[in-house]
């Protein structure tokens, strides 16, 4: 059984965020029901890649809603809100991520919810959180890399600041929206407590900066983007090659004595501006210039062998393309192909429990109003007759 | 109640992955007993910076081990598996980050686990995973970076490819190895079922890539970092002002219209190169080079009041200083002092149970071996004799 078999999620949330955070709950076995506005759905179904140009089926709505299911409902209408209504009280966990304030407009407080489930747990995933001055206003993950500070730090020495290349503040988000139901879920086993959970993306940005906060206090300087290299561990980044580049992470001295006879440069290891790592890092360019003239002289694969001989962490830096060679992740079941489209794979679950479950596949992503039916037959137990005057009027269609 | 109130958890990890992984169990609630090596203790305990040179208190180890309690086990000792073993029986979750085989090879296999306590959650963190050909290979954030893709889509358009300026694939690492021990506590609550959790840095970051797999399969054409820019919505992206940056996030073509008219350049709005977004992502360096021309007459505060009075999403980036001016962080409480050093601020708990606890300042961080006493008496109903023995024999030491 997979952990989290029985667990019904009603899922209003769209694009990436929430949508991430209920393919987390998904992976881990909760029957997760998208809750989409009738006709257009889910935002991301319209944005591209498509997996196929004519059906324009999106590539980007594949890669988190698989297994899901899909129910339309028209919440600006009466009847469609006493849908959700139901649901909420037939479900375990609700999600969503409008801007605040506009799911209570709808008719949805947290406390109508709380009075229809008490044991509900509610999650919200926002930019900004449901509290603070600034809790209303919109916000997207290029917005937030900005806002955090993770732009800051993130880039080249000669300072041009870069976003992180996938939408990290999403994601974190999501992570931690699918953490705080998690945890509630686990207390509601033993209380039967319900709970609200208020996730920011600027919040869950902020918690990965990891030690830039402590740097800058400490310090009084203002952390700076250092391009591939660690700012207090050197050397302890990517290298020119001939080809390409190498990343060579030695975090103490024998390390770093074992990269330099492997360069061919056994006078650095004791030359007085390298000695110690505090010493290498204060001389962070110099020893790189050294560094590189050696490593220019070949390839990456050389560089890559000569370096595992030796017991030095190396790496070379993969595309995406690679990954789709790399033993390491096939072996591991992290991209996976599709129900329904066995040519497109999509990033599997790294939330492994050996030996429990296949996990070489992902499960199909739902039509726009494919469950229609199951959702409203099954969990609601609403009569032919009703879902056919919910059609007829527009309150659910497909 | 915090939701883990009552979950003690064995927390034999170090540095960052793990650590960060029970940091968020800690803020939930959870009973967190770090298991340390004798006199050295978490390598991170001696790492820079430091919050008071002269006692060499970590900022790094206190910004991610607050809250949690310290025991000093000698674990190459037999009196010290004892020890283990007798916490593994009183607890509800057994961590680590061990590189694959070193657990087992101190006496602690997967199945001795099990066989102690069958209703423990065993979790392991690690660079590549328990299974598959690199299993045993040494990793670091950096290493992952860049074997992950995640690196090769972070960069300057030019095509310098950055790390992330966090140490993001440890930090994923740590979300997700939560993740996964908060789903089988819940299945725990209500199955009694333990679990064994494997959780691999590679992985974690490769489900972080987002649409860059979908992207590449689609077209064919490998992603490549784009500076700040997004790859499919335009213009999204950090733009240079009279003074330093500002972001606009104009995802639909009423935004780029309103755009356009901010910036007095309304004649962009029908250039047929720019009319969809579509054509502006096709021809983004020409509307980008439009753009910065009319931005840079004017400092960043300017155009952020003129785009905000239009409605076009919009933001600066922050710098780690910033962020401690920053009202809505503090409404939010993302930046709390640790208890016994109140001038220096931690992160807070991203996870937010409106109402239900104060998080307004973090634990303290523990001393090393600090709650020996504590955990030996109270947990494992030690005698004074007994703890005094081991103190004798250096099993357990301060």
């Amino acid at each position: 059984m997979k952990p989290l078999q029985g667990i019904t999620v009603i899922d209003l949330t769209r694009v990436l965020a929430g949508p991430y955070c209920t393919m987390i709950l998904k992976d881990l076995g909760a029957n997760v029901i998208k809750v989409e506005t009738p006709l257009t759905g889910d935002d991301s179904r319209h944005f591209g890649p498509f997996v196929d140009d004519a059906q324009k089926k999106s590539a980007y709505f594949m890669s988190i809603n698989c297994g899901k299911k899909s129910l339309t409902v028209n919440l600006k209408n009466e009847k469609g809100k006493k849908i959700l209504e139901d649901l909420i009280q037939k479900s375990d966990v609700v999600v969503e991520n409008y801007r605040p304030g506009t799911f209570e407009k709808l008719g949805f407080s947290t406390e109508r919810i709380k009075q229809l489930n008490p044991e509900i747990i509610y999650a919200s995933a926002s930019g900004f959180g449901h509290s603070g001055p600034d809790s209303k206003k919109a916000a997207y993950d290029m917005i937030i890399q900005g806002l955090s500070g993770l732009m800051s730090i993130t880039g080249t020495e000669e300072g041009e600041q870069v976003r992180v290349g996938s939408s990290i503040s999403d994601i974190v988000t999501g992570m931690y929206t699918a953490i705080g139901i998690l945890a509630a879920l686990c207390r509601r086993g033993k209380t039967g407590e319900g709970a609200r959970v208020d996730v920011a993306m600027l919040d869950s940005t902020v918690s990965v900066l990891e030690n830039a906060i402590a740097r800058y206090q400490t310090s009084g300087n203002i952390p700076r983007p250092l391009g591939s290299r660690h700012p207090s561990i050197t050397p302890f980044e990517a290298f020119k090659t001939q080809d390409s580049e190498v990343i060579i992470a030695a975090g103490n001295d024998k390390l770093f004595a074992l990269t330099c006879n492997v360069i061919g440069k056994p006078e650095l290891i004791h030359d007085p501006r390298f000695c110690t790592n505090g010493n290498r890092t204060e001389n962070a360019h110099t020893l790189s210039d050294h560094i590189n003239d050696a490593l220019r002289e070949q390839p990456t694969c050389h560089w890559l062998e000569k370096l595992t001989e030796a017991g030095v962490p190396c790496a070379k830096v993969n595309t995406t393309a690679d990954l789709f060679e790399y033993e390491q992740i096939q072996a591991r079941h992290m991209l996976i192909p599709v129900e329904g489209e066995e040519n497109f794979r999509v990033a599997g679950n790294p939330v492994k429990f050996p030996g429990e479950w296949d996990d070489t596949q992902r499960g199909k992503p739902p039509e726009l109003g494919e469950h229609n039916e199951d959702v409203l037959t099954n969990l609601l137990n609403y009569s032919e007759e009703a879902i056919a005057e919910l059609y007829a009027n527009n309150v659910v269609s497909k």
